[in-house]
């Protein structure tokens, strides 16, 4: 047990940009206390070094990852790690007491066939897969208050599934008409330095990539089709935008029943979302600025209808890194510890 | 006759983007001599003090705009100004003998009755309205190199249309599944100041605007429709994204024949655009970078298709200043004086 | 006295930069409570409907504004309006109670006709304005501790002033030799759209302006001299930068004792800035990020002497609108209230 | 001889950004055509799997670097390698007959010392060294004109160079109070991928690096001295600006003649670049913008003295790719050629 009863946390992959949300959103939180900072390639150096700004509120230094020291002092860990590590170090963790919150793929497949086709590796982790929960909260708040281990979603099935699964829930549109144009700063593509994702190579531009074979498309599917009952195929569309935070995702379906407006579609996300905190439904005409969410664990959505062709379109911006990452993992854990989901996370950006 | 034999032409609505687009590609065009600058607000002012860059090369002054005086110097003349202006000159113009390429939306429209529903306006023009063609060579390139009068393409329907012809003329989709999901750069917006295209606004942000109701829909729409031989209507959704130019067009639309593969589309467009030197189809497994095209009068193309569902994604990127408005306007002007439409306009971009 | 026990406040000028960024701040401080918010062309408007990603926090509608209704509800008011129309508002407010502090450019000359020169106006209230305070925490907290009245610094002022502070008040350089190179985001023009800073024009280019003659000089040099005892001129020269928020200031000066080194300087300003919580000073080597301070109310300072010349370069990085707007007014008002200076404002910004 | 009686060309080093400039350039010079492109660890890519946008117009392999071939096929050629290497190839290609233009610091300085002090290696090419003239055409356009060799500048050399040398040259400066606050797109640190570029990192910030240290101020000291006739130590600070292209250099200097005033400092400098037709003067009060600049080898200067401490303000624009490298390169080598300087380089930027 922490300072004044604070619940001590690790976090696994201190130096990359999901490290540093969890860091910083750890500072502010009123009930947990971050006493482990992992990492490897990074271990041994301050955690001041690689991010100066934050030297007067992060004092640790970057440890070597050791799952019996983790475990020895953490009550939960985050691990903010490339995919393809968490599921040799989880089944551990968890065996010593840990609750563990994956931000990687890993453990966000039900079935990990699905898993290996997109990401590769030798998976011999079934049973501990099994237990795992999607930690997408508006979809399952019980499940995840239950688990020991949550894989939490990708940034962009995140922004996906909010605009999505009312939608697919209550069986208002045709499922193969989906189609998911997402928009992405370049903050997704993390931290290591990449051609494509230098300044002078992507600002002042835009373009697509991996057209129709993202690896988040399966991801999106996945959850969809359980939403649907039934196997669902989605068009996935991402892009690289010339700005640091942030995901808008402008989906388009047909809906099944040609009398339903904007209104009707306002009153049902509204319904759906009830429970949701952290979902802000905009008024008939006003369609969200991923700007708003920046910096929040906020997820604003904007409904229209076209009444000539019975499509309706659903607009749904994120931060990439907090709602799409860091600050739902925390949101989960919220959850776990059977407090409420949002403790200790921001809810409104600064502006402009 | 200008000097060294140049077509002497002129530019009215000189101030704006549009307006210092066609100064700057006038500049450079061998065979056209700009002889005229007129202005509104602007009458008065050294060319200069707009832009002082451009001093060096442009000693004009903004004139007032005097019909009279236009078509007396003027063999063509390229119409720069907001909606709803364009129709009180032309006719005039055209009746003393000048050609006329009007960059605003007031000929664009085969139904007048579809300007007025979206634009209002008083026209009492239809007869020259009936004589003026679509400016989109690569639709249009005889009817153009006949025509006195040439209604240019607005910037979203260039990119939109690009993506979509091949598809249209052909009958390779379900038309009614057509979506285009376009982005452009604020300068789109053209020079006004409004708040919501300040940097402090616009920059490292991202979201949709008019969706369902944008004026380029109709536009899109009469050419889809004229390519289809029966009504189409398409989904059009803007965005406005954080840098200065470009416009990249995302189209989705299911094939009617399951059996194309990407390569089949490839050599489909590849015939389709033939004899259309401005467009460039990208080979399988590229995407077309807006800033590829910035500069410059190109389009290009990236095609993908996804075999799981049918669906064919083609991906547009132009200048919205250049292909999507200037330098349309002078491929125009190239091939209503019988000369190549590539004459004197910019094929390669600085990059990055 | 407001919910809870907290003190009620008023932002009059509720609709620009500097009105969202109190009204933001306000939301999260523990001893202030938001009870007016007034605004002249946006009265009678929902604050929501002008920053609609605020509408799950902020309620309020936008009042005319009316000074009585004003000190009748607050103990404090935030004057956020454009320059010449706070010492129209302050005697009034001041006389019926309220404490003032006013983010223009009124209350901060110690010499009217200063003021006067610079931004026109006809001033009456001599007797008012000097009693005001000038609102730079770090070097007039005990003033500002029993003041009502604080003319909040500008923007440019408090970065330039902070990193020259230290070197003035102990008499380290030659003043003459003073240079304030500063490069500001285009925030700190405002919400009003002005030609020059659409996205358009400012994004991808940078320039000087008002070179030589920027309002924000004679403020710094009333402060200078005031530190050093005579009067000093500095050179002030700021430049428009492609991004939203944040100021860097680069100053350079020349040392009057030729053996100073960097690590002298940096105990020099450990001394001087120890009593200020929002002054960081960054280790030998590490150069101030402006997106280290964005959000948040701190000041980064990095410090450098060119042995080879005797100068010193001293880099100090804001928040324009924080730091050197919003959250240094309320940092103000916590010192007027007797509380700490730290009290409910963001310490750790989100990075990238 | 190449085609149409052409002068062939080479680029080694085609993969960056300094070789796709020259490429780029080389598109549409008139008299030079560009037959060979090499590289290291590119070689045997096609160009345009690099740079796809340019394959319609550059249909050439990037072979491994051959110094015999290159001479056999080149009358002339661009070395645009990392520092370290040129000094390699060169004496060999010289010896061929070749013409060379190195684009790195290899032949920047006339003594090798200060070379080896900056950037390290073991150079035994003393008298080749000897030969190489430094390519800044506005300052050495005789000596270049007669020059086998060329060492063309570095980009903050140039701009800095560009606006200090009138002052110096004419002594109107106290040379020691030379300042040069500098400001770069990132482009500048080229098209290896490192963190600090990224435009996650970049992007919305700002900050100063290398202080008092970068490796440009040897190579401004070296030409200030030399055109000042005695040694001259100049501060040089530069920054890193979240844009793609451009540097702004803002240069500081007391004016040893206190009756001096811009007019009469914008007469001497008229004089000074009478033959220097790629340098622009802004008349009074108009200050650069480095977009003007953009995809030129034009520089833009503006000028203002301070009356109040007889100081001297001098801004200079240029892109840092083309007049800060690759444009500059060119117009050494049309020098060299006997052509006109400004042959086949671009004189205009498209603006926004």
């Amino acid at each position: 047990m922490g300072d004044l009863g604070r619940v001590p946390v690790g976090v696994v992959g201190a130096s990359g940009y999901g490290g540093v949300q969890l860091v910083r959103l750890l500072m502010d939180h009123p009930k947990l206390e971050l006493v482990y900072l992992g990492g490897d390639s990074s271990a041994g150096q301050e955690f001041s070094s690689l991010y100066p700004h934050l030297a007067h509120r992060v004092s640790q230094q970057i440890e070597p990852i050791d799952l019996d020291k983790i475990a020895d002092r953490c009550q939960a860990v985050f691990l903010s790690l490339p995919n393809g590590l968490a599921y040799k170090m989880a089944p551990t963790l968890l065996a010593k007491g840990c609750k563990v919150l994956d931000l990687s793929a890993d453990y966000r497949f039900s079935d990990l066939n699905t898993y290996k086709t997109w990401y590769g590796g030798d998976r011999t982790d079934h049973e501990v897969a099994e237990t795992a929960v999607y930690g997408l909260p508006e979809l399952y708040r019980d499940r995840i208050a239950q688990a020991q281990l949550v894989g939490c979603p990708g940034c962009y099935p995140t922004a996906s599934l909010m605009a999505l699964s009312p939608l697919l829930k209550q069986g208002l549109i045709v499922a193969e008409t989906a189609i998911v144009d997402a928009k992405s700063g370049t903050s997704g593509g993390g931290r290591q330095p990449k051609t494509n994702l230098l300044l002078a190579e992507a600002d002042n531009s835009l373009a697509a990539y991996s057209v129709t074979r993202h690896r988040h498309t399966p991801e999106i599917e996945q959850i969809c089709s359980d939403l649907a009952g039934h196997e669902v195929l989605v068009q996935f569309t991402p892009h690289l935008i010339p700005m640091v935070r942030g995901i808008l995702a402008t989906v388009y379906a047909t809906l099944r029943d040609p009398g339903l407006v904007r209104e009707d579609l306002l009153t049902i996300y509204s319904a759906f979302y009830r429970s949701s905190p952290w979902v802000k439904l905009l008024p008939v005409g006003i369609y969200p600025q991923t700007k708003w969410a920046a910096g929040t664990n906020l997820c604003y959505i904007g409904i229209e209808v076209d009444p000539r062709n019975n499509r309706v379109i659903v607009m749904s911006a994120i931060d990439n890194l907090l709602k799409g990452q860091a600050g739902q993992a925390i949101q989960c854990l919220n959850l776990m510890m059977g407090w409420e989901e949002t403790l200790g996370l921001p809810n409104a950006s600064f502006y402009p």
